[in-house]
């Protein structure tokens, strides 16, 4: 409200734009990033994907990759395969891929087959996992051989730079903001499901990318007119750390749902840290818990002693209450 | 931010979109129309001509369209041809539409041509005119005779709908917001340039292409995750008139202007009602207007006694202020 | 060569043309199918499908259909997703599309998934196995409950009909050319692979996907010019049943080397019974018969007794001689 | 007939193609051209346009250009605008470009417009015209000051070259092939329209667009299985001259026509040296002509002294004998 009045340029050439663009690039320690603002995530990959990719390659994603399952074939749309590779946790490994453009290479039918031409991979995951520093390295050299892109589906990557923040002490092994702006050739910090109206902030750090990528921007009807509007966002959730703050808030509060499962002696469908979990629990206490929360049942995990068992999707943000967290680790150990 | 703690679901399907789109069938008095909200305008056009054509049929646009011109080719990225017609004040007329179908079907190599397969026009056009509501019913008479949807890219329909109404007593003969119901298959209602912060509502009148649109919207990367955004917005602007308030506000205070240049005995580029004017001022006077205003110069008109000339293009807003626009009337009768 | 100065009009409209379809409309018993000549497969597959999906639909295929595999994403381009279903043997089945089908309806969340569009086998497939008229039933009662259409790429159907034909008496199960017209909505006939210089007849027996079919072809630069020779080809190939024939040939020929096959005691990676066997081998055995045969190594298939084995692609065609196919099956006995 | 027995390589690797490829990088004067051959000529345009442009670029072209007017939309199909250029001839001046490109670099919302990224030429135009040595060498300077492309489409090239090679002793200023290949980037030599059954030999002459190009071609579906029909055509067509040899004799009966024209007193509506004729006659004369030949009628060009008059196209090829050229002549001397 305080900027209405403002009269600024529009397009995203105002400096709300210039001041938030600058704080990311400090943060990711990268003074000749591009930074781009865009209103939402399917916006942003399939802008990336389409710029990157020559017309006969494809972009390489896990089966669970957001571009593969949950955006209508907007990448398709754009031309371009998805080259799924298989994985129950929603990471895809270096020797995956390696394998994968490996066997493309030494094909001698490689024409009639799409060449392997970008990764992506999303951090955290659509299941609540995160890529280490080391499988990101090992990653980034791999992409790096075969001269293809790496590109990160930041999303939730608040939620991902928590952990790698409450970690640091523990000296645990997760990737930092100018580690991921290191290891990856362009990236996204997602606004809209860390705390923000909706944005998300693309960061373009191979140079090679750069070039005239407001084009792309502009023709896939993601440059917003009144541009300020993501740059006042972006520019509060970086100038002081808010932005992992605000994460912070709600992987602490997914920790505390966790630790009443690990306490009632619940096992999980995967082993998350950010602010997803995955809880199996017997189908009669999913349906005692859905009376007053809403979350979705994932997977049928079959039988224990009888009783039906699934896994179900909780989900903490920025607008969790303590309150809310608390009371449900209650009524999950009371189960 | 009355909203920012309300929970409610994502992707339009919040009580305040479900609000928004009600008081916009009303206003339009279609109570079967589906109302689907977007970001922007660029994304809108390319959402919906996209989604209506078949593959080897292309879009009429008058040579000065927002999608041939200022989309970076948003409309071929979807795979369609745009098909232009000449005319200099932005509008295209039915009988040109009509010549260049019947073109078509009789050319006995029609099969190695684009098929004309949509209208597009926007009202007000780019150039700040107006169609009439006989113009607009014509239009609609020869797109159904060719089997043909009519759309309207109403990025600046409020301006449109504010001359409507000043003109009630006059009898003239501008079309409302029923009236561009009633004839258009589908249209969109502008935000962005309309007082919102962003968003544009579009009309699907027409049932044969409401059916499944969502997947389109997806798939361009145009589904709001917060949709609630658009809605809380244009529930504001749609539930008392607030739309065409205040529109009326910005085309009265070009009225200002306007009146001052007609006082000063200058012309114009085209002769427009709505809140874009087109005024031909000597090369002298527009620096000398420039010194204190933001403008452009549209085109160079050649001299006139020995000085050179050019008209400029004056747009005004909601946040146009009547201090501001007296002042420049003033300036441009002292020059 | 007997028809080099025939002055013929060009893009398919020639005598030539309107014989041969003539003749295919007869063999399939559809006097109102369109038949459409056009130059090669994955040029036939990718007019079809690009033409009859929404952009926001998929082509179901087997994970081995040749759309998905070896066409360089040449469906991809035309912006759609091919939505693979498992399987050894290339086949697809009824109970796995309806599974697939109900699954997205069912899903919530559906608008954000590619929505499957169309259905598309190969038969004989790519991996030489042919569908029971029984499944063909079965498969198009499961297309036409969800609305979409059945689409059979025939680049090998020729060696399907001969397997059809030598069942005759034996009273098997195989599809004939009017049951593959009647349950399927479009398909295509290929010259390619049976006999032809190049060619490949696209049969469209739903009259719901005839309409200006023409455009598509010409848009996707598959209009041949001189239209004439593809005409002519398939007027030989249809007139008498030279196609079935010259394909009954290569399928004898296919049977001789599988009968030395089983008579020696080698088991099969698929069980085929067209003209492409795929036997496990002895590694030192296919490095023997390599010296004098051109074939590809398939699968390592892991060791049988302390020897490494490994499946084979063996493939039988018009130009095969019977004296050749008797020195292999000759040469198997022997190993 | 005489290679049907011959066993060869699929896809274009065969022999044929490559004594074919070397005959015409031969006559090119280019050792390290890349050949490819494909089918069709709209199948050229679109692999190579498609393969070419970066997708926020369009294609140069005049308003009368192949791609603009007669694919179908095949050029917007891949993504792509033509950006058009006027121009009653068909050619399009390299100033026109030049203009165009500063236009557009100079425009501050650039980034809002396609980019210009390519050139397409045809010679001998649509129109029947040809560019001179001279302009062609202009046009190549212009592309490569802006870093773009310079495309020809060679369609009817045999013509052009037919026209060079009867000028050598006349000494005008038309291009050679070797001329052609220094000062295009790519263009394809017309097999189609110049005697062969199918087939343009498309020669990519700047490496920067040589590699990975078969992949295009794939993808496009413009990949012939038996290859060696291509190679087969041109192999004859460039080993000893009958490419050329054969559209001079289109030519030549061309210029019979012509001369009748002349001398009759009749005038053409395009100033045309090859195949291609143009006439204006009295309507009246038409209606006499086509009981005897079959031409289009292109254009009504009004009256003269009271009677109304159109000009028409008149076109020879490989199979115009000179019997029929010397009757039409006689015919028109008569009338």
């Amino acid at each position: 409200m305080q900027t209405n009045e403002e009269q600024t340029p529009g397009y995203g050439a105002d400096m709300h734009c210039e001041r938030a663009a600058g704080y990311i690039r400090k943060c990711c320690g990268k003074e000749d990033a591009a930074i781009h603002f865009l209103v939402g995530g399917t916006q942003a990959n399939l802008t990336v994907i389409g710029a990157l990719l020559k017309p006969y390659q494809g972009v390489i994603s896990s089966e669970w990759g957001h571009i593969e399952e949950h955006e209508t074939g907007a990448i398709e749309a754009t031309g371009h395969k998805v080259l799924i590779l298989p994985g129950t946790d929603g990471k895809i490994s270096a020797a995956q891929v390696e394998d994968l453009c490996r066997d493309h290479a030494h094909d001698e039918n490689h024409e009639h087959r799409v060449q392997p031409g970008m990764v992506y991979i999303s951090h955290p995951t659509e299941n609540g996992t995160l890529y280490t520093k080391r499988e990101l390295k090992e990653m980034a050299r791999v992409c790096r051989k075969w001269g293809i892109p790496l590109y990160m589906d930041g999303a939730r990557l608040g939620y991902g730079l928590a952990v790698t923040a409450a970690a640091e002490e523990r000296q645990e092994d997760w990737p930092s903001l100018p580690d991921i702006a290191d290891l990856c050739d362009l990236f996204y910090i997602g606004g809209t499901k860390v705390g923000a109206m909706f944005g998300e902030a693309l960061v373009i750090t191979n140079k090679a990318y750069q070039e005239d990528f407001r084009y792309h921007i502009k023709q896939r009807g993601a440059l917003l007119a009144k541009g300020r509007m993501l740059g006042i966002q972006f520019e509060v959730l970086f100038e002081d750390g808010l932005y992992v703050e605000t994460a912070s808030h709600a992987v602490a509060m997914a920790d505390l749902i966790r630790q009443a499962c690990v306490q009632r002696g619940y096992s999980f469908l995967y082993e998350t840290v950010a602010n997803q979990i995955f809880p199996i629990f017997p189908e009669r206490v999913i349906r005692e818990l859905q009376r007053n929360y809403v979350f979705f049942v994932r997977t049928r995990t079959g039988e224990v002693k009888g009783e039906p068992h699934a896994a179900v999707r909780i989900c903490t943000s920025w607008a969790t209450t303590e309150a809310n967290a608390r009371q449900l680790a209650a009524d999950i150990l009371s189960t």
